[in-house]
């Protein structure tokens, strides 16, 4: 696991892109939708980490809801994995409660799977390929 | 501004830190108490970044409050300076709103400064000085 990520849902993804360009000297590096989730989403990189910023496309998708419930904020955190595949295998076997059994395509052409927070203190994580 | 940080409000801070090693291969880093904050805190390196665990030491301390009202999870993000107070004119220049106008002691014996979470989407930004 190399790069440390952490997801944010905001209400206005080109004012966040924004702020954490002039605040943080973000660099942002893809931009990217994906329908079947309704997010609208861009990844900047900030310092040797990456802000993935989360806009939903509509209230009735799984980020609307959590921005209409918990209001913009920290959604999840992401460590990249060079194989997603055998990093699940080494966390089921360590314990871990997956929520994806196998690496499913996520935004930016990359592979994902998510971690259930209950085994993580309460927060929600993601393997992503580094690719 | 280098490496990428998140800390995390915990209810067990051995047991948090037993998951980050197990789980993702961290590394503690330091262990530390902040009396005046009542905490708890142990510094993990997680890949190229590093994640905060806070226990508070009682229900009525600021971790502890939050831990009552939001559960276990995400706190803050933080962002490692080189300048603390280089980055905090740099930041009130670019207009974020700043909760500390200069540095104060941390934990680690780190220096650091909060930005207001309103300035960033919701999120509440530390400044961290690296040594």
């Amino acid at each position: 696991m190399s790069r440390l990520q952490l997801a944010l849902n905001v209400d206005d993804l080109d004012e966040a892109i924004a702020t954490y360009e002039r605040l943080f000297g973000g660099r942002v590096e893809y931009r990217d939708s994906l329908a079947a989730q309704g997010v609208e989403a861009a990844a900047v990189l900030v310092g040797e980490g990456r802000i993935e910023l989360l806009e939903p496309t509509g209230d009735d998708t799984p980020v609307g809801r959590f921005l209409a419930r918990r209001g913009p904020g920290m959604h999840h955190v992401a460590l990249e994995s060079e194989d997603v595949a055998a990093t699940l295998r080494e966390l089921a076997a360590a314990g871990a409660q997956l929520i994806d059994e196998r690496p499913r395509p996520g935004l930016f052409g990359k592979q994902v799977a998510f971690v259930h927070h209950e085994s993580v203190h309460g927060v929600l994580t993601e393997v992503v390929s580094v690719g």
